[in-house]
């Protein structure tokens, strides 16, 4: 470790989202009920839902009964995906203490997952952050942020760009996402040097690299993560893509290395084991299958 | 990357011993054309053939007929496990460039593996390299360096200790390896304070650490890492163990990373087509299934 860690970091779960909105619908019941595990586990920040057209994403359906049925220990947030100003309306409505608004750094990305120009797609995220000015928090997720598979490398330089017109638009704060894995410990210090250190960062594995990402981005000082539980996840637009780094190891890393995630990675194992039986496949995390590092043999 | 990353890497093909003792026994000829294969990519250092009993190990039979159909180009190093004096013996009578010759730090690890202590095969390793004395290279591979599955963590100085005992005992170069994926960043960084950088190391993902173990040890200033075409492989002795790290992924973190390894990474996947064919199965090299940041989405 040539850099230096920081003493914390926040660990967005994207799981209940993210993660199941690529898997065939789960009962409302399950969702709530995995959610309240990871609560359980100490997570704090949970994108919970996404407010999107039944028809489209049926994995998502049922929003705000999900909503309506969460715990709310203090300190919990639960985020929602909304897509445009009327998923933001019913997601506040539904209660929720943060949206999550995506904006796709790429112009051929965005056509073929919203059909939108980029454009349009950042006055629709103005149009949010003023619908829920100084109610809840307005996080910008800008896909592709490392590169895109129609146009390849993007300019940090212009993706950096369009964050600062994001955060002029209203967004409280800015995720830069590696939608489908392009990113190299390279591209990441490239971004942030762009950026600044006041970013999000969501890693996908579809290379390997997630966890080397987010490490070398913790050694240069950025302190949130977003991660699904069971490394789920993938965009049903983009060629063999593959899941979000997977919580539990992104936990069990940070653990040996000393920084505080606030989550208890075997309670973290015991929401990931009800994960499997949800979804009734086995999951991409490593940890989630071979246990902490302390795990003894059995003699 | 806080860190500053070495010029060029050496990378150890492991797959056709360590990756392929793991899965059912496969046709020499199929284990020759995939090193061909692998040759035709680049890799000069290939761990290719194990002098194990045939009976204990049968995946590895065939041995000296596997190194005797095999191409000599200038620069191509071919490595054989060797467990004892008589397979090193047969392996320097089949004409091997290398030695490989593994020694656990646990005790215990040692015991369940090989049926010795750790001192009856630091003394074997020192028969061994004392047969190959100026005829051929002989690396220890030692084994559980970062942790066991039976006794927990092991003192870096513990380890190092050991390693140069096998120095002095005739190895001509150490590796070090994570057998059972316990080994962290900071672990790495102990370890490589207490042995310095004139080391080989071999990363297992059994808790998706190993790229991310790989990416510390060169900002650290290592340039030689084992790994394994398709991530194959894994301890049949170490509950949860899985696959070395792939050789795919390493590769092409490599390149973006502006660090050369020699190594042409399309050649190379080409040659992790040919193992899916011969083994039969997906791999979890990601690289492999995704392929290389530079493709694009079909349109």
């Amino acid at each position: 470790m040539s850099g230096s860690l920081p003493a914390s970091v926040t660990v967005r779960e994207v799981g209940p989202r993210d993660g199941l909105q690529a898997e065939g619908p789960v009962p409302i019941e399950a969702r709530v009920e995995l959610i309240e595990a990871l609560v359980r586990a100490g997570v704090t920040e949970i994108e919970a839902a996404a407010f999107v057209s039944r028809k489209a994403v049926p994995s998502m359906a049922g929003a705000a009964d999900v909503l309506a049925l969460l715990p709310h220990p203090d300190g919990v947030r639960y985020w929602a995906l909304v897509p445009n100003l009327r998923g933001a309306s019913m997601a506040l409505e539904a209660g929720v203490d943060g949206l999550s608004v995506t904006v796709s750094a790429s112009e051929k990305y965005s056509e073929k997952n919203v059909r939108m120009s980029v454009a349009e797609s950042v006055d629709e995220a103005s149009r949010i952050a003023a619908l829920a000015q100084g109610r809840v928090q307005v996080d910008v997720v800008i896909s592709c942020a490392f590169g895109s598979p129609y146009e390849g490398d993007l300019e940090p330089s212009m993706v950096a760009a369009l964050g600062q017109q994001l955060s002029e638009g209203g967004a409280t704060s800015l995720t830069y996402a590696d939608t489908t894995g392009m990113a190299t410990p390279r591209r990441v210090a490239s971004l942030l040097e762009a950026t600044g250190l006041d970013v999000g960062l969501h890693f996908h594995e579809t290379r390997g690299t997630g966890l080397v990402n987010a490490y070398s981005a913790m050694e240069a000082g950025v302190t949130r993560f977003d991660s699904s539980i069971g490394g789920l996840g993938g965009s049903p637009f983009a060629a063999g893509s593959a899941g979000n780094v997977a919580s539990e190891e992104l936990v069990h890393l940070c653990d040996d290395l000393g920084i505080d995630t606030g989550i208890d990675l075997e309670r973290l194992l015991e929401a990931s084991k009800l994960l499997v039986s949800i979804v009734g496949h086995p999951v991409a995390s490593r940890v989630a299958v071979a246990g902490p590092r302390w795990r003894r043999a059995q003699e």
